[in-house]
């Protein structure tokens, strides 16, 4: 998406080890009217595999997912970090290793919303090492539901999700594609 | 908000102590026909108060927060409630008591992202002992930004967030607002 990738040219900044900050637009300020121009985007990749749902992890996934869920008229069920008293008991869980934070945390959905009629498109801000994307594809398989595609804003294409999951056959598409040179000089891909 | 009262008196349930559950539709799978509808209303209520800037907390309030920032076309600025490497050393910080989790958490922001010539909208799904709001009008005052609203899907009436946002003066609105009986009933208020 030439939008998306001009901007991370414009106002992206990287820090040692491969860590791209995009707070200014993307994860912690939104600029909204570019995120609802990414969701239209994803809508016109992803509307002919017609997904029920799209899935999403807390707390940077969450607005993504909900611009793009509104052109496709459809529900978002976001996974969550920690046990509140919001969710019941019964939930479907899995491992998440987080690239930015180094921690490893259960992401959790509550089992009554989430079920084998489901076709899940799965939205997220970032794929690194495909963590997250892993962790939400499990809770789906452990649901029975369908994962019909993964779109994320921006992968990393030197670290090894992207390729994992494709190889997979997980329908990925991502709109920006960054690679990382010798000298820790981050491009994006054409 | 009729529709949103009676999606509440449909789908919403009771725990004691005053806990309400709409995770089946606003807090953790959203209904996001509803949720832009109302976005909707939030812009009805406050697009004469000209905000540039709708301030929330994660994760909860994003997806709300988002969906009525593009009717009024401005950005969403969430704050965190974990200092991650997506974010500066240089923040506006406030605590802030969770009613659902009973813990006492340090929201904050980039400085960078928040300023004097802000004129925010507070947005959020839930409003108790308004302490989230209390904080982020709290980062907001420390910024020298101005709070020109503070828009609320639902407001428990028997807990006392709603009358100390209105005391003080604040611009509030809650789109429904909750009354708890002698018997642990919670009814809508018309």
């Amino acid at each position: 998406m030439k939008e998306l990738k001009e901007k991370i040219e414009k106002n992206a900044t990287i820090l040692p080890g491969g860590v791209v900050i995009v707070s200014g637009f993307l994860n912690h300020r939104m600029d909204i009217p570019l995120i609802d121009r990414i969701g239209k985007e994803f809508y016109d990749i992803f509307k002919d595999v017609d997904p029920t749902l799209i899935l999403t992890v807390e707390a940077s996934g969450i607005g993504i997912a909900c611009l793009t869920a509104r052109y496709f008229g459809v529900d978002v069920l976001f996974a969550k970090k920690t046990q509140s008293s919001n969710i019941s008991r019964t939930t479907y869980s899995a491992p998440v290793r987080s690239f930015t934070k180094g921690t490893v945390t259960d992401v959790r959905v509550d089992k009554r919303y989430l079920g084998k009629n489901d076709r899940v498109l799965i939205i997220d801000d970032f794929l690194a090492d495909g963590e997250a994307s892993a962790g939400l594809i499990d809770i789906c398989r452990q649901a029975g539901a369908e994962v019909v595609g993964v779109g994320i804003c921006i992968e990393k294409g030197f670290q090894p999700g992207g390729k994992k999951l494709r190889e997979a056959g997980i329908n990925l598409h991502s709109l920006a594609i960054l690679d990382l040179d010798g000298d820790g000089n981050i491009t994006v891909r054409d």
